[in-house]
């Protein structure tokens, strides 16, 4: 509570170099539709993907990765139950995941699914302000996956599940807010060009993940991965404006990132 | 009937700019193989993609999206389930929706799966010469999901499933074609280049569904989707010839084009 | 055996001539993380992806396909039913197929699938040092997709594999290790950028599926796809040395890489 803006951003510089230097694996149990993406930039960011996300497997991964992220954006029944195992796994052998309420309270199963898992202690939950307030009862719930509510309508809303969860929760939209329940820090670096790719909150949820492996402090780590990827963004788009160009420079940039361009450019508060 | 090709090209502009604007919810269920750069090319052209394949939810969403794809690329049992819900709801409710037939004719599942899809009534039917062949009955069906037969070989069956169906029919070639069973469009933009990424065909499916939810005319609209994305094709050949940069320069291209590059370029007939 | 590096050589650049000409239909039945990139790195190396993975259908593509590729990454059952079906199909028709154990021997559901698919004959099996191992009941088996054994740790390994199957064994790493039981030849072309970005390897297994239809000397065809697929990743990180636009460029360069190349670059011993 009583950390500074300066605390945070120093932890960011070297939970990124531990990240480099540890690659921790992070297991994604994730959608379909993003899942390439999420591994490219997990990689490029310096840990090491592995999607292992079938019943059998994916509970015996989860207790050996560093962290795991459970997206439930495309959620099959085989998958909802290797999430649902997986979640199980990391919670007995206290591996650290991520939640990803993909369109939580706007389609049935998932958000029957979501409220599973969110019982199973996840130690981030990362959504968009539509999804979030969706999880705490309020709102209308997502229009597919673009949020239609500001950051600032969801903080009360990220509150009460960090305090009722234990979870850190983080809350992406053009300014980032991250909160444990009794801080909460905004972070307002990134680019519009993140709306425009698709899976550029599905990576920014398996980035989460990768560094809650690297750092016990949880609301340190996932302040961390927003300030990381949201950088990653900035520097992306002084290269391109255009969407397809964008996506392959947001990977570019997640490997080039450094503590350096964190400094320079942190807009924490 | 008696419309020309301005109206045709004024239409495209229009829609294209209402695209825009109005960002419809498409619904994709669509093959694991292609569905990221489905997405993406969805959201390069300014429409808003939602992947929801699962059956519970795929049916519920249908109904509330602007339009749906499907695209039977690689239909496995729990997303055959979803692909009829899907269709059912939006036919129920309405919503345009787009058929894609991937490889119909040549594998057994999917081309039992495209005929009961075919009955409840999609708005547009799209594929390449062989598959709209094998969908009227002629032809040996699709070489995976190249064309072997050149698009003037299929006119004859587009016609007739536009007129059995109810349904506009898109064949897409070096030349596409777009009937209502009435009238007929060729749109002779392009490039060879599309025919060395996969997922060209996919992605213009997803779009073809997204001008649907813009424009009551079907036709239109679909002259309107080849239109565009030939265009775009062009402008990214332009950029590079090489395959993977061709891809991510389309993705751009679909966000640049505009109606004053579709009157420079268009070659309708 | 006496065959010597020009023999190899040569080859190489005769086969990549003939992939272009034939354009030989490559079934893939892979991992839902890299399919995309997989079809597209077939594509642009000249041969033509067909991603058909459902049972009912996959076995009756495999006898008529020119070549199969078995990648157990993301091993859901429906998928594994598919790749029993197909392995069986393809080695009742003499298709030749490749087996791709990714991770095999850490994870137990693709452990037990990996051992039936061996006993179908698979005509090349490619993996990394640690899965090499592991599939020889040697190691501790692999740490996600990444080698931890370096190349010549498993070359008693893929000897014995080799000899106990008829099958040629391709293992990657910063060096290649292709052998027959027999012969042994090292590709020491490459870049470090291949573990930089997700799919390297998948990919090069579907490529090697594509040398093997149309060659019918397996060791040469396997060695054939190990080189092109190494001198591409030169010439890519030639371009650029970050992972997105790695990845671009590989594809890029996988459909310009030439038999001149090939000799130009071409380190075998």
């Amino acid at each position: 509570m009583t950390r500074t803006h300066d605390h945070f951003l120093d932890a960011s510089g070297v939970l990124l170099d531990r990240l480099r230097i540890d690659a921790p694996l992070v297991q994604c149990v994730t959608n379909t539709v993003t899942t390439n993406f999420v591994a490219n930039a997990v990689l490029a960011a310096g840990a090491s993907p592995a999607m292992v996300d079938i019943p059998g497997e994916a509970g015996l991964f989860a207790g050996a990765a560093g962290a795991v992220l459970i997206n439930v954006g495309t959620p099959a029944a085989e998958q909802r139950a290797a999430m649902l195992e997986a979640a199980r796994a990391a919670s007995a052998a206290a591996t650290p995941w991520v939640l990803d309420p993909v369109a939580v309270g706007a389609l049935p199963i998932r958000t029957g699914l979501v409220r599973e898992l969110l019982a199973l202690r996840p130690a981030v939950v990362r959504g968009n302000a539509s999804e979030i307030r969706a999880l705490a009862g309020v709102g209308s719930g997502a229009r597919g996956v673009d949020t239609v509510d500001g950051v600032d309508a969801a903080r009360g809303a990220a509150i009460e599940i960090a305090r009722a969860h234990g979870a850190v929760v983080a809350v992406s939209g053009a300014v980032d807010l991250v909160t444990d329940g009794a801080s909460a820090v905004r972070i307002a670096n990134g680019t519009e060009l993140f709306t425009r790719i698709t899976g550029a909150g599905c990576a920014l949820g398996a980035i989460t993940a990768a560094f809650t492996a690297v750092g016990d402090d949880r609301l340190s780590a996932a302040v961390a991965a927003c300030l990381v990827y949201a950088v990653a963004g900035e520097l992306a788009a002084e290269r391109t404006g255009a969407p397809g160009s964008f996506a392959v420079a947001l990977l570019d940039a997640l490997s080039a990132v450094d503590a350096t361009a964190l400094i320079e450019r942190a807009r924490l508060s």
